[in-house]
């Protein structure tokens, strides 16, 4: 029998500058011909999946607030956060980006009824759900004895990285910088990048994230804790001709300083005094905010730069279906090797709400990633 | 008689920290069979001239040294300062970017020849000299009767004026923004956009700047001093739909500051709310550092945004050949209307090295513009 009701996250920013997120019950949209019904068990918590859940709030002030529902948490938004916020207003938005299910019910077309039994990843928004419908044709369906929790993170992670590739192609660039490298993205960015031999260089925190990063076959590791990381980084990017930067971090002047020191690795090899730096294009973009406050770029590194925002959904948009299609079909061939996501921490939707457990997967520490199962009590 | 010796300003950053700009003699080099000598007539200093005659020296520290020539200064350099110009240390850099004069003697070929007796408009370096050799297909040639002082500035500011409105349409935007609009550099690009039909918002930083530019016919300037500048500028964005913006500030947060009007814009006809902001995407280029300092990006408007420098020369070494000559045929045909420069002070060689003058033209305001006229004792 097709399930009409779902429990939810929903997610509310309000008037008063709070924002709830309260597990709630909801009517599922009906199912069309060519809709697939999910029945949800692992969805993960990315970074990304933050922001919609408590909107930038202040997390210290997080408090349970069963006025809303049984299960639900409030905390207070700054102005800032507010102003930010000002397009939601009132709205409920159910929460998370992706997930991996079975598919149990589907519409009466060809395609849809294809799909039935099978391990799919989707995302679209409300996947913390019991279940969620979806047209089939955005199913990434994977091969037969894929275990649910596998199906969890086939798109946000490995797409961005993968989407980082395919940039770096499409843009003429020949090698990569990535910041934060040692997280579940680094470490498919690593292995994509060590399987099609493109030179990668990794900037991470700590001796024990550069070791991880060694461990699973990547040479070039820089760590900004190090005395030496600036004269680690200009050497690496001079060795690797790497000037395409995919930055995590976005606050503070991590950007800046990988232009500089792209730069500086370009000059090595200049044969004369150019006053307006190299001609070598160099471009930095930030796809992450793990650090909060604005980016500040010195402007030491001439006239050839470029700095942006990168999206997976605009990059997503920008490529031929056809190339859409190809990276989809690797994330699925590859989904327990490349783009295996490994989880500290399984919680129930209403577990999700628990203020100990979000102390825990609000910090966006690397190594530190929580799975929603719907399916537990 | 085609002269061999010429006097020139020469800039020298040095080992302790000083940097000199003197007036000194200096051999011509030969006049091949393509070159030309052209007596230089009229040379402006333009900020980006600035740079290369004092290495971002603090000029507070400017003193008469003649010690090294009869006309001659030195500054001290931060050690910022020093660090950036680590690869011309010790180097002789002949000062001044473009300028107008006459050709007096030429090469025996025959486009040289055809030269003899023109006025032209040259760039590339040594241009604050008595002479300049260069080769005939890199001059300028301005319509017989124009006067050399209306060949100074040929390049530099027309250039990028027009270079703004062709990156304008290569990159599929259809109106600008301005910063430090009422320069010369956007006198000129208000009446490039005025006679094209392109929407053009001009930031200024005075009435008395907005005034200047509306009686050459602006109809969108934005002034900062004003407590209503974030609403007329967000208003003057969504009117025009300018999406790429030209800073020539390139310190602090004004850069960011239309970045979000651009993202305001564009949501004010959004039909729903999108957590990773609009997907209009905006531009804004650094082309100038008029105010020292980093570029401070606040993030605050969704993913779909780049910064990056912008260079003429880098742009015109992207344009096809026959761009770039559509482009100045356009700037010698409206040298004296489109194209025309006011400058507040005419000075000698030597009289560009007083340092009263160099307070003032150092100052780098707006209605402020040096002129060196080499023929002057």
């Amino acid at each position: 029998m097709t399930p009409t009701r779902t429990l939810q996250l929903h997610s509310t920013v309000h008037e008063d500058s709070t924002v709830t997120l309260a597990l709630v019950e909801a009517d599922l949209p009906e199912t069309g011909p060519d809709d697939v019904v999910v029945r949800m068990e692992a969805a993960p918590i990315n970074p990304s999946d933050l922001g919609v859940m408590f909107a930038r709030a202040e997390m210290s002030t997080l408090v349970r607030d069963t006025s809303v529902a049984a299960h639900a948490v409030r905390a207070t938004l700054t102005p800032e956060a507010m102003q930010a916020a000002a397009g939601r207003i009132g709205l409920t938005i159910p929460a998370g980006n992706e997930g991996g299910g079975v598919v149990v019910a589907a519409g009466t077309s060809d395609a849809a009824q294809a799909l039935l039994g099978k391990v799919v990843g989707i995302r679209g928004g409300a996947m913390y759900a019991q279940y969620r419908c979806i047209a089939a044709q955005h199913c990434l369906v994977l091969p037969d004895g894929t275990a649910p929790v596998d199906a969890a993170s086939c798109f946000v992670n490995p797409l961005t990285a993968l989407g980082m590739v395919e940039t770096m192609r499409m843009e003429g660039h020949t090698g990569l910088v990535h910041t934060a490298a040692a997280s579940n993205l680094g470490q498919m960015l690593q292995k994509i990048c060590t399987a099609d031999g493109i030179p990668l260089v990794n900037i991470v925190r700590t001796p024990e994230q550069a070791a991880l990063l060694r461990r699973i076959g990547a040479t070039h590791v820089c760590d900004t804790s190090q005395p030496a990381f600036t004269d680690d980084l200009t050497n690496a990017l001079a060795e690797t001709g790497a000037t395409l930067g995919f930055d995590a971090t976005g606050g503070g002047d991590l950007t800046s300083h990988i232009l500089a020191a792209m730069e500086a690795a370009a000059n090595r090899s200049a044969t004369a005094f150019s006053r307006y730096g190299s001609t070598v294009y160099k471009q930095v973009y930030v796809y992450g905010s793990l650090e909060a406050g604005p980016t500040v770029l010195h402007r030491t590194y001439g006239m050839s730069w470029g700095v942006g925002g990168w999206l997976l959904t605009h990059f997503l948009r920008r490529i031929p279906p056809e190339t859409a299609a190809r990276l989809k079909h690797r994330v699925a061939a590859e989904i327990t090797t490349t783009f295996a996501s490994h989880y500290t921490k399984v919680v129930s939707l209403a577990g999700a709400l628990e203020p100990e457990a979000i102390a825990q997967y609000s910090k966006r520490a690397t190594g530190q990633k929580y799975l929603i199962d719907p399916t537990r009590a």
